[in-house]
Formats: C-alpha cells, structure tokens, sequence
C-alpha cells in the first residue's frame, strides 16, 4: 500500500531484506549494497539506548538494518552524495521510521561541526575501500565515489569517527585486510583502539579479502583476533555463519 | 656414535626432530621450544645462498629446523641467556651443522654492533610475547627471560632486525594477536612493512593464539593475509596443515 506513494525514477528498483520486513531502494546505475554492508551491520553491538552514526551510509542499508535488528535509541547516516542521500531518505519513509533515523546529505569533514564532539554511542563505517585513484575513468561517478578515497580519506574517517564517539564510545569498520596496518595506525593515532578483529575469507583456504574491526575510544590495546568468517562452502553456497547474519532477527545471535 | 661424546647434564635431553635426522638437546628446567617455532621455520622463506639470523634463537630449535630446510648459505642464532646459548652449540655440534650455524652469546641490543647494518637477507624470531612483567616471581630465571620482555622490548627487536636486514631483506616473526596494532606500529616506523600475515586459531570457532608475519624493508604497503592455519581437528589430533611442517623436508611444500 505505501508503496504506491514512492515515486521511482528509471534505474530503481525496491528490495525485501528480509529482516522485521524492512525495505530498500536501490539503483542499479549507482552502488548496491553488498555482503561487507551486512556483516558489518551484524558486526556492530549496539545496546539499548545508544545513538548512532554511520558514515558514507550510501543507500542507508547500515542505518536500516540496525534500526531494525538493535534496540538503539536512534541512528544517522551521513552521505556526501545527494542521489544516494534521497535513496536513503525514501527507504526510511518506506519503512516508516523516520522517527529513528535521519538521513544527512552532507561532508562527513562537517560532521564534527554539525554535531557535538563526544555525542555518539556507536560510529559504523563502511567507507571507499581504494586509495590508488589513478587511472579511474570518472572520477565523479557516484560508483567511482563510492569505491574509491576521492571525496575523504581513511584518515578523514578515522579522525572524525573519534571525534564523534563519546569516550569509550565504540567505533566499527568493515574494510579490505590489504590496508590493516594504515588502519591500526590511523586507529591508534586518534585514540580508536583496536579491541576486536575478525577476518572474512571467500572460502577456505582463499586470503582474506575482508575486515571487521571494532575499536574503543580511549580503550587500551589489547586485540582480540575471532575465529574466522568462511563466507561460501565447498558447494558454493553460503555458509551457515553467513546465513545467520542474513537471517530475520540476527541480534540475538550476537 | 656422536651421542657418547656430548655431555649432557641434569634434566637435559635429546630431542629426534624428525627432520633430515636433525637432534636437538632441550633442558626441561628451561624454555623448551613448542608449536610456535616449528610454524615459523617453515612459514620462513630462505632462498639458496641467503644468510639468515635468528635472534632470541633460545636453545637454537629455528636455525636448526631452517638449516635443514632450506638451502641458505648461512645462519646465526643469537641468544643472551649462557645456558641457552650452550644448549644450541651443542646441538649444532650434535647435528655436524657447526660450518653452516654459529651460536652467539650476547645480547641483541649489541647486534648492530657485532655485524654490519643490512648484512642479512633474512631475520627470524621467535620473541618474548609478554610485556605486562609485574608479578613475575623470578625475573631472572631462565623461562622468564624467555617469555617476558625482561632483556629486550618488542620496539628492541624490530629496530634491530631492519638494521640487520638488507633493503629488501625479508623479517618472520611470530607473536601473539593481541599485540598485533603494536608490531605493526614498530615494523612501519622502521621500514619493515609487513606483507603476509598467516593467523593461527588453536581449533575450528576459537580466537587466534598466534599470528605469523613476514614483513620486508622498505616494501610497499599491501598486507595479504593468508588462509586461516587450524592447529587442531576437532578430533584433537594435527590438522593435515600443521602435519605438514612437522613432515621431514617441508620446504618443497612452501
């Protein structure tokens, strides 16, 4: 029924997420969400009452998926692109919770300035994986954006991320393990300790070729290194680790 | 034959490696070497002709296992505790290695000194892993020495090893996860950029115990992170990974 109130343009398409009965809009000519964005929305423990930020939210699928599985008070997302900025806002009406989440089209290097220093519980990212940006044909198409540091770099992310984040406040990331150390580094640097990692692998016997970290604000170093995520069997379909996180209701499992 | 004439003292004994018919004499009163040791002599690349050292060589189990694995030119195990050092000569001597190994007794902190900067092709070691030293009842007994930082800092090792290492020259270590954000700190501050990383979970579903490492001087700063190694079944016994470096002649597995 509330459907028929959303007006899509060519391109969009609407998704069950088969989680609480929530929705998204995608557009197939910008960037889609991909397994990274639901691990790392599984990833992330958020307690009763924190409020929340996801930087470079995209189509808001971070922000939608935890507001839907977390008992958060409430949740941002925050996203430089204005098309994807619109998705995000149309998908939250979609599903009627615009009351828990607002939508924010601006530079996360204004985070800081919009909001106050120390005023999250909980900051998600799931930024642009590539920092070798030569050779990208257009660099202001909204997927080149997406995938690559062309408006923010990790360090932009990072920085703002502690600023953000209350002290002890918890910091979550999903990113490629072939730039750990630039991250432990930048992580430490801003105070953002690393307390927990798990890394993702294609299959067994594959490299990783993802990262889950949380970090504590002002927390002491001590890491803890989790058993390893598989994502796809021998049979190439998804493993049961993975299909609990795909899963309606996948808090309690955490 | 050779076994009448080594004089072995009390709580001293000798060990078959089960590796080219290698022996090595351990003390059980002192640091006897475990799983850690074997992981990284293998997980070690030594090409033909390099020269390769192994600091805190401990009773020598790492030169040992590499001489006879690989075809380096030359390898030296550095040691600061007497007692140790005295083991690994005699089981370099055991072993009729003594033209391929030598044993030194001194502290590390004097390696630059002793040998010229960028002499090595390759740096090995298996170091201390604790560096909360309160509460240790005996800092100066043999097994404390051996796992706490009580002779030398983690900051002491890597700083020394890139002195040591040629450009280009390659660093193996293994550590403990949790120290991770550290030695990755300490290797980028002195240009050992870590490139392969291997983590080690005792069994399927348990958090990592130990992290392999392979960092080279002056490399570009791209990690790959290797297929997560299982030590054992659910069974209990080895995985077939694991077996595998305990095999004689593992190096044409590598």
């Amino acid at each position: 029924m509330g459907w028929s109130l959303m007006e899509l343009k060519e391109n969009e398409r609407i998704d069950d997420l088969q989680c609480h009965g929530r929705m998204l809009i995608q557009n197939k000519s910008m960037f889609c969400f991909g397994i990274d964005a639901v691990l790392l929305a599984n990833y992330a423990v958020v307690n009763e009452g924190d409020v929340c930020m996801d930087l470079c939210t995209g189509n808001g699928i971070i922000p939608v998926l935890m507001e839907a599985k977390t008992k958060g008070k409430h949740y941002t997302g925050l996203e430089i692109q204005k098309e994807s900025a619109e998705l995000a806002r149309k998908s939250v009406e979609l599903n009627n919770t615009a009351d828990r989440i607002d939508i924010v089209n601006d530079d996360l290097k204004n985070a800081v300035a919009l909001y106050k220093r120390g005023r999250f519980d909980v900051v998600t990212v799931n930024p642009p994986y590539m920092n070798e940006n030569h050779g990208i044909v257009n660099p202001s198409s909204p997927k080149a954006i997406a995938r690559h540091e062309i408006c923010c770099t990790l360090e932009d992310i990072i920085s703002t991320s502690s600023a953000l984040l209350r002290d002890k406040g918890r910091f979550y990331m999903v990113h490629r393990p072939q730039r750990l150390v630039q991250i432990f580094e930048l992580c430490h640097s801003y105070r953002l300790e690393p307390k927990r990692m798990r890394m993702v692998y294609p299959s067994y016997g594959k490299n990783a070729n993802m990262v889950l970290i949380e970090a504590v604000r002002g927390g002491n170093s001590q890491l803890t290194t989790e058993p390893p995520l598989i994502v796809y069997n021998e049979d190439g379909g998804y493993t049961e680790d993975v299909l609990r996180y795909y899963r309606e209701g996948g808090e309690d499992e955490r």
